[in-house]
């Protein structure tokens, strides 16, 4: 039972006993800063400078051309999604890195709609993160084939599977609320329907164990720059189960999906397995920095850290309200099955707000129209750092120096 | 008038008067290798190792997710683009920088052949780059309404452009023979047919001056790590003729192509202009070292830059006629009007003579079946690199050294 009124000494004690707590020197993190938004950009790996140099200085610069084979950089697709496969329990050679999220979302249920013909609906989620909405709108407009993206409550996902539906797509936490979906009562439930299901990856991924291939999952996707810390726009990744590998046509065709890319043949003639899923030429210098967030999260128990964050989201929403009554509402379940690796708060002002916070030191994000986003991310967070962070929200509620006009301006993004 | 026999003096006199050598210094070029695969990955500029360590480090290190804002990354597809839209005589405001070459056709080819409804073929070259091929391919077979993939000898295209034809698409430089396409002529032509033209600009950005804009074009994509230096697996480009930007449709759409990507609303809207054909988080540290490569570009008198290419293929020629008379025949054009930036022979021990010569220190490449591939890239190359190339050339060919076992076997990709 946690104590009804938490102190910083509770806390530091917490830390003190963290069994993880090694893993922050697994990163660079500025001094003075508590970074609550590895949800959105995880922080530079220790590692990641001297590998993106070598990369560049040695295999680039001295290789030069050789180096695709020298360095095995033809190769980097499959075993970083080797990596990737064991981060989120999915089958040996099921899973690739490539491309951004909504491109490899695009090529998965362009394939995925082509298995089930006939059947016209994209169920998905209400509120699902806008590119999978947006890729899955794009790609039924460009079919012109009937076929529907069809939003659904969570809760209402399970009765709205029917024989009408061909792809079920969601993202596995939700990207405002936090609320984590039952992976295997849903794909089974979609299999059940005679669907396929597709799996947003991106909040979960590097976040919490998971187990693709024990689900039974079809199809997944997922973001290399969030739990996984592989940097600003990082390569993405995507998986496709063994049964579904050589049947499987990706919409998008390019000449590392081919059988023999460099044959050059004038016919596209599929590689086999998930290989077919490749299209251009990788981007090496992206992935150098995404394999050393990869080794990270290979070193830690996935278990732990899923213990970690629900601990450390629990206490955040305690310390919110311990210190905080009555300022935000919370949108994050407070039942742990249903709950991600973040905690959202919500207020009319989140804005100038999360802004204040900020401007002191607390980062984390704000989205529309009225979420603060607060990710915690096990790997390099302090229980103390919950505390501290609290404290400076208190502070700016109680002082409303979030009412200050240079917290008010609009950014492009945050 | 070429000497009837050149000799190293002469060509070391062209070093000596080539306004460009100086430009050699804005590369790092491993000591005592003749690099002629800068049509395949072009070398490490100058400044790029330090523009991505001070990416890596400082901006996504410090800044973290702050950077989007106050490091501009949100703006560099667009940044970017504007630079190559410089180097290629696009428009202001057409080109962005994004995703892959392969990717990048797939939205501009969907896009354009919505523009064109009734008309089934995409007319190509035969033996156009196989991503291209196969994009269109994918493409056609996604649709599933009739379209088809034409593939015309280069000297046929004129006469195949008809009213079937929704979309002309060509590569400006062949990847196998360097031979140029009339980019004016064959957009007029086009055109006249009623068809839409998407150039492929792999061979030819960075090489050479082009004018999009004056030729009309439609659309054009590119890639960033030959001619433009940008690195292995740079991020590509992508341009969309401002009387288009607005009609036009990609059929990949995501959140970057968001008219408001930031509202994260349920419907896709898409952006005004070319920002539509942007889709998934662009790869800002790949972004980094292109920049590099482009400003390296910007620097350059394309006029030169051509006129230096023109004289170093010729010469490339002369050599290997005047040193190895017999041995090779030769794939580009004689004629300067048809010629891109290398010179293809062909020999049917292509792949071990190659090998020979790589372990010697000249870097060339091999395209099936036959053909042995120089790139020609006035920036960095010198001419009496030419002579040192020919005459090892000579030498494996006059003591026949590529029958030696050990070049025979064969790597995934060169």
């Amino acid at each position: 039972m946690p104590p009804t009124s938490w102190t910083r000494a509770d806390l530091a004690a917490l830390d003190t006993a963290d069994e993880l707590a090694s893993f922050r020197n697994e990163f660079r993190l500025p001094a003075d800063l508590i970074y609550l938004d590895g949800n959105s950009l995880g922080p530079l790996p220790a590692q990641a400078a001297a590998r993106v140099a070598q990369v560049v200085e040695q295999q680039w610069g001295e290789g030069l051309i050789r180096s695709w084979n020298s360095a095995g950089w033809i190769d980097w697709p499959v075993t970083l999604g080797a990596k990737i496969a064991q981060l989120i329990g999915a089958a040996p050679g099921s899973t690739r890195v490539a491309d951004s999220t909504s491109v490899n979302l695009f090529k998965l249920l362009a394939g995925a709609l082509a298995l089930r013909p006939g059947r016209p609906v994209i169920l998905t989620e209400a509120g699902n993160f806008p590119t999978d909405l947006y890729i899955a709108q794009g790609l039924a407009a460009l079919l012109d084939r009937g076929h529907r993206v069809v939003q659904a409550a969570p809760d209402e996902i399970t009765a709205r599977l029917d024989d009408s539906v061909a792809v079920l797509l969601l993202t596995h936490v939700n990207y405002r609320t936090g609320r984590l979906h039952d992976m295997q009562a849903l794909t089974q439930q979609a299999h059940a329907a005679g669907a396929l299901v597709i799996w947003d990856l991106a909040h979960s991924a590097g976040a919490m164990p998971l187990d693709l291939d024990g689900c039974d999952a079809d199809f997944a996707i997922g973001c290399g720059y969030k739990f996984l810390n592989g940097g600003p726009g990082a390569p993405a990744f995507l998986m496709v189960a063994p049964r579904h590998a050589d049947s499987f046509t990706p919409g998008l065709t390019g000449w590392f999906g081919h059988a023999a890319p460099f044959a050059f043949e004038a016919e596209f003639r599929p590689a086999k397995g998930a290989d077919r899923a490749l299209v251009g030429t990788p981007g090496i210098i992206g992935m150098a920095a995404l394999e050393c967030g990869l080794d990270v999260a290979l070193a830690a128990d996935l278990h732990e850290v899923r213990a970690k964050s629900l601990r450390m989201s629990s206490i955040l929403m305690d310390l919110v309200d311990q210190l905080c009554p009555g300022h935000f509402g919370l949108l994050t379940p407070k039942d742990e099955t249903l709950r991600g690796s973040q905690v959202s708060l919500t207020h009319d002002a989140a804005y100038p707000i999360m802004q204040a916070l900020i401007a002191r030191g607390v980062i984390g994000d704000v989205r529309q129209p009225n979420i603060l986003r607060f990710g915690l991310t096990p790997l390099y967070l302090r229980f103390t750092d919950l505390w501290d962070a609290a404290v400076i929200l208190a502070d700016i509620m109680h002082n409303a120096t979030w009412q200050r006009p240079e917290f008010q301006t609009r950014q492009k993004v945050i």
